[in-house]
């Protein structure tokens, strides 16, 4: 059973200032729970349906399932679905990724479903770090951890001063951009960073001027733009195909 | 002024059964109601706030820009924001189009936003028609239109018996699987069908049998999948590259 007091601390949880305060996260839903599970990460409870816990209980002994109805879990949870679990999560010290590889950086993208979709198309290519403005989308977000589709386990966050963090890279920092260079005749680099802007102000004036190399995904209709965890899949994959 | 038989026709047209029955539905928000301007589609009625007007009645005469302001404009409207215009539009005759360049083939894609993501990026890569599966997503669907971000005006949607349609293709088929051929190196033809398949069931057996050429999108990472939209962009990205 949930008691009043973690139904209490779960729904503070779906705020960002009670997560800065207790330094805890939500992870809801079967798949990313189940991907927590298998993680390294440090659960602090987890509260599953009696279906999910004769399910899954005997594969993850680390931990020790408590038992709740969906109503109840439906009810202290944050999503509208999906409530076969939720577990209470400490958050993970994240540390500056060492410029090795390629790192992905964002730069005012606020959406947190956005960023979900992100950090699950990061995955996918093997990207392991993102960088992003402090402005972006607060990456331990309900709906961003929602999106990553159990992806958050692998993918690390940083929320730094952006302009500063690109001032210290000595690596090929690609932009894109709607005038960069065609992306399907460029030739692209294993190791640097790629840099995002936010679907309505692009990459802003501070971090633009150290970007060094332009890129952009040629258009062949009448779309204008593409949303930003779509055009960043498309980058990556054209990245990945070099290596 | 928006009077009440109109308001009622507004709320109606949010729905399907009455989308269906007036051969109407609903453009909401400036870029959208924008793009619905500038093409040829036949609108029926179109409120907007006197901003708007002033703005933008004098770059389209064809039409009479009645006003409301935006606090009615937002109780009439089934989207939460962006209620600078709401138009109510003739539903054009879609036919089935001609095998002539890519056509995009839909199985069970039911999530309205995924459907309107994918009509956005099938127009940047300039795909004209998309085929979907009678139990697809609605793509007059509010969400739909919505996420188009003024794509739906450049791409058309046809719902069918998708099997039916496939069988008659004497084109090739390429369907997306996790277990095809891997796209990077897939010689692509660009006339044929791209067939893709819902999230949660893939493409289904009927439609399964009838492609020619299985692809897949080479992982690199620790994500078992993409969002149905990310994978159609990046795929259709992989064709164009060899246009």
């Amino acid at each position: 059973m949930i008691s009043k007091n973690q139904l209490k601390l779960i729904r503070a949880l779906g705020q960002k200032k009670y997560r800065k305060q207790h330094n805890q996260y939500l992870v809801q839903g079967e798949k990313n729970v189940l991907e927590l599970l298998a993680s390294g990460l440090t659960i602090i409870d987890i509260f599953a349906t009696a279906a999910f816990i004769a399910q899954f209980q005997q594969q993850f002994t680390h931990v020790n399932m408590i038992e709740a109805d969906e109503g109840v879990l439906t009810k202290a949870s944050t999503l509208v679905s999906n409530n076969a679990a939720i577990a209470i999560v400490d958050m993970p010290k994240v540390t500056l990724p060492e410029a090795e590889g390629l790192i992905l950086a964002l730069d005012g993208v606020s959406d947190p479903g956005n960023l979900g979709t992100i950090i699950r198309v990061a995955d996918w290519y093997g990207i392991q770090h993102i960088v992003a403005s402090l402005d972006s989308a607060d990456p331990y977000n309900p709906k961003t951890i929602s999106a990553t589709m159990g992806s958050f386990v692998r993918v690390s966050v940083s929320q730094v001063n952006l302009a500063e963090y690109l001032t210290q890279i000595t690596q090929p920092i690609y932009g894109a951009f709607l005038e960069g260079e065609n992306l399907h005749r460029s030739q692209l680099a294993q190791s640097g960073v790629l840099l995002m802007g936010s679907e309505s102000h692009g990459i802003r004036e501070d971090c633009a001027a150290l970007v060094t190399n332009k890129i952009t995904i040629p258009a062949f209709g009448g779309a204008e733009s593409l949303n930003v965890a779509m055009a960043t899949g498309i980058i990556l994959d054209n990245f990945k195909r070099q290596a």
